[in-house]
């Protein structure tokens, strides 16, 4: 699944070229995301451990050579030039965690144009799923307002790869944990487990069910509540608190998983009160998004966590941006492309961000790395001639998100549709832009196309 | 990444309760999709191979089954039994390929209770993704009309396995192939690749990237001129051709990326059938999606093929189902959950499919497995005792595909919104799920709720 050949052909169609024609010097790609949609007012960057990972790691197996020299495809240079391929370049990214907006680099590879070539597939491939989710999931901390959120949806996300990975992605921004068991093995994210409505079907009697478990599962105990009649269910909770609490356990949670939640939540709440259950607290799932997390706290339904699943692993609503990784400098030169809809800024760059005196974002500037501009610059130097020059921990990266949904300016921490961020072209990147212009389109001279508008 | 750790808490904690309690007799779990929403009149099957893979090669390692001892949550009975574990039931599927509908199982496993109850969070993993991306590609095959689609998505998919799934997945709903060099190694799906605008900008001249291209890659020769100005670089290609014919080389085709595509097809097709280029063909991608095929080809836009990816790999319009994977009988005795709008039928079921004369398919019956029905059943054994029966052959399903969607009846072919397929319930499910509740409610005696209604 990690083999080198995970790529576009045409990565291996251009990189024998480049090879065939001496095109090998040092080329700059950047990768960003070209438009944000009304409900994305913001991104959340995040994958760059793993896409540096990725850097590091690959290699072209003698399987993979093999196979390739069986194709036919390619000459003996390139199978060559493959098997003794490395990353030696230089990488320069937000931190993960990092607040970004539309056409701001999150990341750019400089290398020798085939290395830097090859690599665009598989990192556009990582970085942008895991940044679709940890906005999304950012979207739903803001919504939550400080309640539990546990991530429920490796079942519905796409492969495996994408579960444990949209498990890792929602905690960096702010989630509790995961239900997905790899995620604490790999990464050391808290995990949460209850029962399924299998569990209680399997016994001929639900409270049969319920007391079997918190028997055999007593730490952190959570009653599945809705496999039949969910207020039926919260007094055979109550019936069996006190047989429980003699061999001291306790009823740390019910969870409803169907029905009107909010109004089930009500209803239980008062179910469980009146059986002296007032520290059994109430948790729910099924179907939720940010926008119902909201409007359920808002009208006072008394729930302490969400178990958040298909929402946030595919990002439905948004489940693809429009992200890119382009040649933005070869050979000293810059470079773009001008397609219509798809120009980019060329040259390499840098995002400059401005703050207020209370530490709100007021507004980036997009301009060259080496423009005197004020604000604090959002890439770093991560990778230098192929080696990693820090690896940030979880928790860090984690603290990083906070702050940073902190710094947001209010119509998008309230996740206002069409609240929108200054994000300034300085004057530098637009002079560059038109002279790039003029270089490539020797023909038809014209005023710089602003790929903002086009 | 396919570590047996990659499942949800409460599997494991279920099992350890079933294990405490000696719930280990014979249940059987059916996979099915809840609702189909408008855009998808039907679904098709897709992944029971890599879910059989799944089933036969789970085990728990012994880096897995230390780090479980570690964690201090289970006893030396459950990690005795993980150690040992192994699938040992039997699986009744619909082959891939097979069009079906909501409520009825795709899937159904038997197996001893923990055993069935494990595999559930992984197989609704690859079978929901799989089967959402078949669905999506066979709707993109439907609105082609027979031209060429080639998947262009790794880079959006989510994730690795992802991107390599969907490439299956297309391909056997009737794709041509895919840009994913991959797929062709693992599943021999012919691969397909042209250039990236990045290649024509690493060169201060297109004509001089066409050329270098062409040469190098001369087979199949596809060349991408939308980068600056695609009617310029159209006249650059018809300039180029005589030179590249002189060394044998033919121009297959020219790619446009950006733009109104139909206005830019008929545009370049006038240049290329004026420069004597006829047999060049148009190849169009970005941002496609199967009305925008349709009204292209509609419009008589003068294209040959499409490049497919970010709607194909992430299904974007429908980028998740409500998949799920339900205890239907256990020890003998037919189960199911009545939970508000999720209430399931009971028992083992099938699928019995009616055709008319003509091939076409005219309804489904969904009943109990031993209801003696007329019709074609349509799940079949495909695994006992948790051996394989038969392993068909990629080609082989792409045909069954083929011809489950020639047998859809027309407003399905047409990709009619609201179309919907007639899937009957049987008398003896009704009656089923009224003693089923009888059971199961014995205070609050109903009418058996018709889960369809809800």
């Amino acid at each position: 699944m990690t083999s080198a050949l995970l790529t576009d052909l045409y990565q291996l169609n251009m990189m024998q070229t480049y090879l065939d024609h001496g095109e090998t010097q040092r080329a700059s790609f950047e990768l960003f995301f070209r438009t944000l949609p009304p409900r994305r007012g913001f991104l959340i960057a995040a994958g760059l451990e793993q896409a540096l990972d990725f850097l590091e790691d690959l290699r072209f197996s003698a399987d993979d050579l093999d196979w390739l020299a069986r194709s036919g495809r390619f000459s003996r240079s390139l199978l060559d030039y493959l098997a003794a391929f490395r990353f030696s370049g230089d990488v320069d990214a937000m931190p993960e965690g990092t607040a970004f907006f539309a056409d701001e680099p999150v990341l750019r590879v400089s290398a020798p144009l085939p290395e830097a070539q090859y690599f665009e597939t598989r990192l556009i491939n990582i970085l942008h799923f895991q940044s679709i989710i940890a906005s999304k999931a950012a979207r739903l901390v803001l919504a939550a307002s400080g309640k539990l959120l546990v991530d429920f949806g490796l079942r519905r996300a796409h492969g495996a790869e994408a579960g444990l990975w949209a498990a890792r992605a929602s905690y960096l921004a702010g989630f509790a944990g995961t239900a997905t068991t790899l995620a604490e093995r790999l990464y050391g994210i808290p995990i949460y487990g209850t029962m399924a409505h299998s569990f209680v079907q399997a016994h001929d009697d639900e409270g049969v069910a319920f007391e079997n478990f918190a028997r055999s599962r007593p730490r952190n105990l959570t009653l599945l509540i809705d496999t039949y009649d969910t207020e039926a269910a919260a007094q055979k909770v109550v019936a069996l608190a006190p047989r429980l609490r003699v061999l001291g356990i306790e009823i740390g949670a019910v969870r409803i998983d169907s029905g009107d939640l909010a109004v089930q939540a009500k209803r239980v709440r008062r179910i469980l009160d009146a059986g002296g259950l007032a520290g059994t607290t109430i948790f729910v799932s099924g179907g939720l998004d940010e926008d119902k997390i909201r409007s359920m706290l808002a009208n006072g339904a008394p729930i302490a966590g969400f178990g958040v699943g298909t929402s946030l692993t595919t990002s439905s609503d948004v489940p693809a941006l429009d992200c890119a990784y382009k040649l933005q400098e070869y050979a000293g030169v810059a470079r773009r492309k001008r397609s219509a809809g798809k120009a980019t800024w060329p040259g390499r760059k840098q995002v400059w961000r401005h703050f207020g005196a209370d530490g709100t974002m007021h507004g980036d500037v997009l301009s060259l790395i080496d423009d005197p501009i004020a604000g604090t610059p959002l890439l770093e130097p991560v990778m230098r001639d192929g080696r990693r020059l820090a690896r940030p921990i979880l928790s860090e990266i984690r603290a990083t998100a906070a702050r940073n949904l902190a710094a947001l300016p209010e119509p998008l921490r309230r996740l206002e549709v069409g609240g929108r961020y200054p994000v300034q072209i300085a004057d530098a990147l637009i002079r560059l832009a038109a002279e790039v212009d003029r270089h490539t389109a020797p023909k038809r001279m014209r005023e710089p196309a602003d790929p903002r508008r086009s």
